[in-house]
């Protein structure tokens, strides 16, 4: 029986890749894995929801499973690592991913590049010969801390979590364009398509994955094929995602199968109207401005969630500039009445990148409430209050990320 | 049935943690979730032998288990990530590791600190709240590279992949010597002792893990909880580890219970006779020198394993200076007649840690040797050939390294 169960292919996908909610709630011994910090960890989050299959390889401690395509990490699980590991990283899918097929031979995988000299139809195999670079960055949700907008704008609530700093290797999009002889004339915007399938009987422009970004700011573009040092994930686009640094993530183009310079936004609704900053009450269009640049932001990531004993007591936190260098950092520990600067740690991974901060304070039993906030080089700083949107997009307040802090 | 089987402790150990071979024998369908990339990997390594059972959350396509306490990172899989995942992070332990229940309330763990004004058992709990840093530096084993000599050295025979550049968080050392009054009079070295169950009836100076370093080299020394921004796990000695950054790994004591500033080097073996220098044939003594600077060394890691196209190719790989900043790399493509300064890639993440390099060059049919040589900020460069010694410590020629490379 033990053998024959085992064939049970089902059965042996729900064990090994979190299945769902019925499969897990007939294994209630595999959260004894918890806790011990070396055993692969259970798949069920604290949150009761099972992470989904493409990503049941997720640290499930450190996530909060909103739904099959909006995985979140805790604040209590940021670390101070540089790097946000890979299984720590938040999961945001437009559209439900590809199958799995597509990473099981990574090097075929093709992207048709358009609006160059000479367009072309790029393996994977072809694009590791024509370039080989890194960049480390903030990827983040343009809806993280959409969370704390009183008017619950919809999609996923999001706070901190839905964002991480991680490094992408792959080609520089220069050098692919440089390669195929230059952007044909008149084009204006990197377009990139995904490679997810659209259901039957929708009009494609309605749910399709493509968006668009000027040419002003892809210096650093990437096609990339690796991510932390491993190949890409499905989960995170793989085989090769379109990463755009210093812009939200829904620019950062998963499973890319189409780059095209074009003269004109793409039509697609993603572009057009979705991901448009709008007053409350007001829905996207085209003549408002596009989510793009990645805002100016910080937060406490230690002590979360935790009371602390009196005495020395170190904050620490991440912070970064957005689309610019981070500059400052100050920490309050009385709800923003004053501020000191905190002491970076570790080293700058580049202007995309977010930074280790810790501020040593002596405090006494009693709450605070305890605060970060953060400046960039243009001088863009995190303001107090979010600036309301219909959308609940690129909220950086300070004040609502701040935490309640409990000194026994 | 099935929950009767899913009952069983010992099988569900073996699905989710490796178990060992017989287990593995019986579930061949475990293999299915290779190659996928976004499953959990199978445990059963290509080695054909299975992770130990602490560290059976390895990433198995990636490593060599040559040991159940010693687990290598195979060339092919180094990435460009700037950091090794720390499932890709190779293991060596000079005893077998304590049992996991001591990573089960990490904060409980103490460390006895004495040789200091004020000596003081800390909890973890405590060091968190005495300071909190990073670094970013490359563990390496003082036997990388022990597989190229001839004279066949005991003890592993690694080629590269005992080596990786990870991130370790926690207090630095001078922080807590400072919290406690300053050092003794006389103190010379920093001597930490391993938490290791030392077997009934040996004498403990003889299997003991307890390492000396000077004091003139710990000004970055942390005494660390904290890798890859997760916390420590056993299989990298978790709860606390003692970390002397420029170090080879044998320094960086796992588990560590005593933190002792001492007049004298460790009366242990390890110290005394093992991990010295000597020349083939002679045993160690402590008139030998001991293992402790890391040498400057870099290797190609891109292709490996592999015949590559004609045309355009990307030669890279990761360079270090060892315990000084690493300063110059070059790749030859024919065995070292000729040599091409490559290009960095990625960001410095300072002295300690390495930097990933790469040489775009355009190859006709043939065959290769390709090489790469590094120099440190001290005018150290890897040398042609290895230097012979008794264990075969150190190895950085830069000919052992090289690979053979068929263009077709």
């Amino acid at each position: 029986m033990r053998d024959l169960m085992l064939q049970d292919p089902t059965r042996r996908k729900a064990l090994f890749t979190g299945g769902g909610l019925a499969a897990l709630a007939a294994v209630p011994e595999v959260a004894l894995a918890d806790g011990v910090g070396n055993d692969p960890p259970a798949k069920m989050t604290s949150s009761g929801k099972a992470l989904p299959e493409y990503a049941g390889w997720k640290n499930a401690d450190a996530m909060i499973v909103h739904s099959a395509n909006t995985i979140e990490l805790k604040r209590s699980h940021f670390g101070h690592g540089l790097l946000t590991p890979t299984d720590c990283l938040f999961v945001r899918n437009n559209l439900n991913p590809p199958s799995a097929d597509i990473v099981k031979d990574r090097e075929a995988w093709a992207v048709e590049v358009t609006g160059v000299a000479k367009p072309a139809r790029l393996t994977l195999a072809d694009l590791k010969r024509m370039g080989l670079t890194s960049v480390t960055m903030v990827l983040q949700c343009s809806g993280n801390g959409r969370g704390y907008f009183p008017h619950k704008p919809s999609g996923t609530q999001w706070k901190e979590g839905a964002a991480g700093c991680v490094v992408f290797t792959g080609v520089a999009v220069k050098d692919v364009v440089k390669a195929l002889g230059g952007l044909a004339d008149g084009a204006q915007y990197m377009t990139g398509t995904g490679g997810e399938t659209i259901p039957d009987g929708v009009d494609p422009k309605t749910v399709m994955v493509e968006r668009s970004v000027p040419l002003s700011d892809i210096e650093d573009a990437l096609l990339a094929w690796e991510l932390n040092g491993e190949p890409l994930p499905l989960a995170h686009g793989g085989p090769v995602r379109m990463i755009v640094p210093g812009y939200t993530g829904v620019n950062n183009v998963k499973y890319v199968r189409q780059l095209a310079f074009t003269a004109q936004q793409s039509p697609a609704k993603i572009q057009q109207s979705s991901y448009r900053f709008t007053p409350v009450g007001v829905k996207g269009s085209p003549d408002a401005p596009s989510l793009w640049k990645v805002p100016v932001n910080s937060w406490i990531t230690t002590p979360a969630d935790q009371s602390v004993k009196a005495g020395r007591v170190q904050l620490a936190g991440v912070a970064f500039g957005g689309f610019y260098p981070i500059k400052g950092i100050e920490v309050s520990v009385d709800g923003g009445q004053t501020w000191t600067a905190a002491k970076w740690f570790g080293p700058d991974l580049g202007r995309y990148a977010w930074r280790n901060f810790v501020l040593e304070v002596d405090l006494k039993p009693g709450t605070y409430r305890v605060a970060s906030r953060a400046v960039n080089d243009q001088g863009e700083a995190q303001p107090k209050e979010r600036q309301e949107n219909e959308r609940g997009y690129n909220n950086n307040s300070w004040l609502d990320r701040s935490i309640e802090l409990v000194v026994a």
